[in-house]
């Protein structure tokens, strides 16, 4: 693979009309999409017509004649569309955190007769940590499983299992279709992490028969930093299912303002307070540009950068050691390597206009977002890991400095 | 009053300059600030700097470029100024509803020996709701309480009591010093909801001895539709408070992503998932615009504007009831009237640019927001209520319609 190997893939690449659609820069190579997605051009735009035409020009008004009202149903209706769901069972509302909380609580509480709740050791530590508080509240034992034991642990006492689909850090990605029917098969439900695969890796949640889903918006969706998240409830747990958190939005009549409460007939159930409407319709751009795309083609494309980058690293700094899957049905859309020195190293890139990030304590991780990416832009990425390794300039001790987020 | 007195309030009023630093437009008066505050002009410049400048141009390295990372209390330093908490005390994070949760259960569970939670009969629903939830999962009696007796229901066994400090339809106010006092002489803490009174009446909680405290971004501190809300804890409860929902943004060292748990030392524990940047740079422009009010003439306005308003409307629509307490101390910024045509005469208004809202079943309730209102408009509006009380207009069948939202 050379420079102009590279070009002539980007001149026959068929998702290359999407990059005009976002607000590239010419200054980097941003290899950090699967953190912080990068920005649509439309959405400046639209953000700026929420302000000056539906919020100062109808102000209250706004909820009806703009129907922000609609719009926790409205966006996860398209979501639903990129994960393989019905529409009437994904909303938008709160953070990844939250709504995990929420489907753990509600779930273990829909099942009182099992005593256990599965979480994960190793991965993305919100979803353990939640899980934990949610097993002290309703009097479950948690059941932390390593990597390799999640089959033994999921059983006939298991009230949920939570586990995030693509490992957050080494980019592995469980069998969500095999896990679901083991756990199903002992009448167990399986709460989806798909934070690091909404908009990166083919997902079909129908398919799969999952039960229910939580999912980030900042990432492979590009939001914005902290858009709001989503959540899935499968059309048959909905009515089973009732949310710790019965703030207003999830009641069936929310204007009734009556003192009894009656949850939503839907999934909209799991809706609590207002949601942030300048934050939703940034979100809905990037979520709108997404369901545009052929899964298919994205999934394709990131196979494709994928192997590209993998390759050439592995050829130009072969004392990176490579901790993802080759394998592209058992991984995620990132690469990670372990080196002791992966932070500095990542410094060093950064400052060179790679960017990747690190993760403690070791790991240097690269995300391949195909809408976002050329096949000249990996390319020179991976020239540059190469010379970053090469020359040693990561010894310096100024890439030593950690900041507080990477 | 006649009009021209009004004008001439107008002239002598000291926060008129403000009156400039918010996209207001002459087609109507706004009398539902209390409800969705009026956009200031900072607010779009501020957020397509952010999409721009901030978002665009350093990518994921607007966490620490930008301070993103520092927003949640950045922001709720500058709201614990406005409400007379210290600045350690208040974060900007989720929905009212969720904090609302948060605090109910992490409150009662530091207070194992007691077996009650009390909430309002009444009083907006959310609050009831939650607490009811909130009792459920910890094994807690609910006991609601009509509002001649929260001060009886207060006892030796409430584990928190969660009142809505302004009544979001009557408007009456409850004497926070005198209730806090009560319940700390029980050893109970007090949960105050402050959405209706935070930037409308004065506050005062370290004064007060308040032990914690949610309030919501969208009414009188004008941060948009669905503005993220803020919650605060007094320092002395912080250590012994924990949240119920252990979300990344409130662990101690959330890029270490150990799988241990540990809190952050203050009220940053209550923080959850990442928070929503976008709508948190609008909230901080309003915040930081009402952190430059002088309290004393905010209410003094306040008290003005809504004397002028009552006693016009007394005159020319006498048959309008007013429910909301006359005596200033004793209620927010709003002011009901109840009527068994409510929802029609106010439809009727809206239809003549006076905007005020409809609260189930019968009343018409209208927001008094000094900065965005000048006497010559609210003395205007009486004067349209008159008319329209006069013309029965809102007797035609049309005014029936009701929308979902109002």
């Amino acid at each position: 693979m050379t420079l102009d190997d590279a070009r002539a893939l980007d001149e026959a690449d068929p998702l290359a009309p999407f990059l005009d659609e976002f607000d590239r820069r010419g200054d980097r190579i941003y290899l950090d999409g699967n953190s912080l997605g990068v920005p649509p051009r439309a959405t400046a735009a639209r953000v700026a017509a929420v302000i000056h035409r539906e919020w100062a020009g109808s102000l209250i008004g706004g909820w009806n004649d703009h129907d922000w009202i609609g719009a926790p149903a409205r966006v996860g209706a398209r979501i639903a569309g990129i994960i393989g769901a019905h529409e009437d069972e994904v909303v938008v509302t709160d953070s990844t955190s939250v709504n995990l909380f929420k489907l753990t609580v509600a779930t273990v509480r829909a099942l009182p007769d099992r005593s256990e709740l599965v979480a994960e050791a190793g991965n993305f530590p919100t979803d353990l940590h939640v899980a934990r508080t949610a097993a002290e509240l309703t009097g479950r034992r948690l059941v932390v499983a390593e990597p390799g034991g999640l089959t033994a642990a999921i059983g006939p006492d298991t009230g949920v299992a939570v586990l995030a689909h693509v490992h957050y850090k080494t980019g592995a990605r469980h069998d969500m279709a095999a896990l679901t029917t083991h756990a199903e098969a002992h009448g167990a439900p399986i709460l989806w992490d798909l934070s690091h695969s909404v908009g990166a890796v083919p997902l079909d949640l129908t398919g799969c028969r999952v039960s229910m889903a939580v999912g980030c918006g900042y990432k492979y969706l590009n939001g914005g930093p902290g858009a709001p998240a989503f959540l899935h409830v499968a059309r048959e747990w909905q009515a089973r299912l009732h949310s710790p958190i019965s703030g207003w939005f999830g009641h069936a009549d929310p204007f009734a303002f009556g003192d009894e409460w009656a949850a939503a007939p839907g999934v909209e159930r799991f809706l609590a307070g207002t949601p942030p409407v300048l934050s939703m319709a940034a979100l809905e751009v990037g979520v709108d540009l997404m369901a545009r795309v052929d899964p298919a083609a994205l999934w394709a494309k990131a196979v494709a950068l994928w192997e590209l980058f993998v390759r050439r690293v592995g050829e130009v700094a072969p004392e990176l050691a490579l901790i993802t899957p080759r394998d592209a049905d058992a991984r995620g859309s990132h690469a990670s390597f372990r080196h002791p020195h992966a932070h500095e190293i990542v410094a060093a890139l950064i400052e060179r206009g790679v960017v990747g990030d690190f993760r403690a304590p070791d790991v240097a991780r690269f995300g391949i977002t195909p809408l976002t990416l050329t096949y000249e832009e990996v390319w020179r990425a991976a020239e540059m890991v190469g010379e970053v390794m090469a020359s040693e300039v990561w010894r310096e001790p100024r890439f030593e400095v950690r900041a507080r987020v990477t």
